[in-house]
């Protein structure tokens, strides 16, 4: 078990933007709310999914909604707890922990949220081990976890409990109906579960590994080294590749923002050009025709100058950014997942081919 | 209280599709669904208001949705049954009765197979006193009842729970996008209620006017007089029109369908022209820039011919018909309801002015 101290936001939000793989939302806005929360006297404790036990009842939150509508519509910070509050009055049980619905970008800091509200551990770990943009891509409901009931509210007292559904899918449509409703983002509780279960579903250690790569990501800022290298270093990724953004397609359509980003290279890829698909978050790397990385190995640009994370809706002409790859978690990565976040849950006809892990410093669960 | 007999199906059908003002979707279907469940044997008692036991739980039930999606989208006659299930589970009681939510067009029917199906009695009224395209302009809302817990199911196993609203338009706009979502047609349970809440609320009677206006229309039928005649003398209506439909337009927006009949004169209203607006039901009759006769008043289109109402999805170019004017229950026209369903509630800068009733044969509670 460990604490979350007002010091580790700053680096789990830089973690947690670069695990974002261009999606998830902006984790500052989140990490303000979440620092309020910690200086009026709340605090956040941390377990590792060992730590759970068997027969605690727990429940994945955060919130829903393409990424851009949390720049446009500042949510208000209480949408998930209403919703996990929502969820609890409906199965008539208080949740003994809370569980990370996905680590990248905002994500991770509405559990943390959560947990500091409700005055309960948030687990070490997630269910996605990134950002993606639909709920049946979250490893509680693909490793056997029941898709209802699960619960969305916003900002405006409303309330909806999703109490049964035929599938994950219909979940991710009916849910989805709703949050645009709602206006474009919404507090969701989902997946009720065991600690038994969350231990056998989540993609471990997350939320530990955020905070490394932001501490990274800090010391190389400082000391002023390439902050590509740090992330690089502490997730076993490889750099694709050097380049300037030259297009950006983007549009929002059924609340996703879809589109695609060309880069031209310069350094080591100068004269090469490739192109990144996305859903709110970076799905495919596109080279000469060839999909070099895909899903569900993360995608992420980190400016040259700053080693930001770039995000999709963010992401502009002008732009110079290193293209980082990121192996997966293996639990992403078995048969049963990629049927739901391989390449052709997201429509392309294209093999999943692993990036290989390089030498890693950081503990992985 | 009084047993639904298979021979009243087709007057109630009839007197719904009057009742219905354009729209409330197809009885007819409704109609044989329920015949198939009175021929299996199950029965359908139905109770006045005032027979209702304080201490009665109910909801109200029917269908939601466009209604020209009724005719693409065959509903399974299960929906609104699986809904008030689900409302029951959510809140752990069982209903004692069900309330028609609306007595217009197929949801006359969708109350009486919930009756038949749970083997409880429904009761002889609804929340609409005709139909109307919106949640908010339910009786039972209007008169002090929560807007929530509501339920929608569909045919696919999904169920929703909408637990908290923060008002009756929150209800409707959220319960449209999750129909929307589920189809463009669900099946609804709503307003839980005591017995004593809803004799308070209910639009009183509907059910029996229904079949009293269908018989009337019947037995005018087979003995070649005016079925136009024949609803006026039951339902204290007049004659407002008649003429032949020379322009539709229409078109399905947001869950509904909007648009205008252009009607042009001959007999006594020969050289003269009619506009009549609708939103899913005729909402006002204009002649000459003049508003006729509007919300919550219903304008109905009767066949010259066959005396058959005419539904906003299939009136077309070239029907010759009588617009029918019936005055609306006066709980429809209090200075509560009209915030509702005046006028103003469909976005006119009009003045409610209430068509006065002649002579009536037909008792209302």
């Amino acid at each position: 078990m460990w604490e979350v101290l007002e010091e580790d936001l700053a680096a789990i939000s830089i973690g947690a933007a670069a695990m974002g793989t261009g999606g998830g939302g902006n984790a500052y806005l989140g990490m303000i709310h979440l620092r309020e929360q910690l200086r009026s006297g709340l605090r956040v404790h941390v377990v590792t999914p060992d730590e759970l036990r068997d027969d605690w009842f727990l429940l994945a939150g955060g919130f829903m909604g393409a990424p851009v509508v949390t720049y446009e519509k500042l949510r208000q910070g209480h949408e998930e707890i209403r919703a996990v509050e929502a969820l609890q009055e409906h199965v008539g049980r208080r949740i003994d922990a809370i569980a990370p619905m996905e680590i990248g970008g905002e994500n991770s800091m509405t559990a943390l949220s959560i947990a500091a509200e409700l005055d309960i551990p948030v687990v070490d770990g997630d269910g996605m081990g990134r950002a993606f943009p639909e709920l049946q891509m979250v490893t509680f409901l693909m490793y056997g976890g029941q898709p209802w009931p699960a619960a969305l509210a916003d900002d405006k007292g409303n309330a909806v409990i999703i109490q049964r559904v035929r599938d994950a899918r219909s979940l991710e449509r009916i849910a989805r109906a709703i949050t645009v409703e709602m206006g474009g983002s919404a507090g969701l509780a989902m997946a009720p579960m065991s600690g038994a279960e969350c231990q056998r579903s989540i993609v471990p250690g997350t939320l530990s590994l955020t905070r490394e790569i932001g501490r990274a990501a800090l010391v190389a800022r400082a000391a002023k080294r390439s902050t590509t290298e740090a992330v690089l270093s502490v997730t076993g990724g490889s750099r694709l590749f050097r380049g300037k953004v030259v297009d950006v397609e983007r549009r929002l359509t059924g609340g996703f923002v879809v589109g695609h980003i060309d880069l031209e290279g310069f350094d080591d890829d100068a004269g090469a050009r490739v192109r990144i698909d996305f859903q709110n978050e970076n799905l495919i790397l596109w080279r000469d025709g060839d999909a070099v990385v895909s899903v569900p190995d993360l995608i992420t640009l980190l400016t040259t100058d700053e080693g930001e994370p770039v995000t999709t809706e963010l992401v502009r002409y002008g732009i110079r950014a290193d293209v980082v790859g990121i192996p997966c978690h293996p639990r992403l990565a078995t048969e049963t997942a990629l049927r739901f976040v391989g390449p052709r849950a997201f429509g392309y006809e294209v093999e999943y081919r692993p990036l290989p892990r390089t030498g890693v410093t950081a503990e992985r669960g």
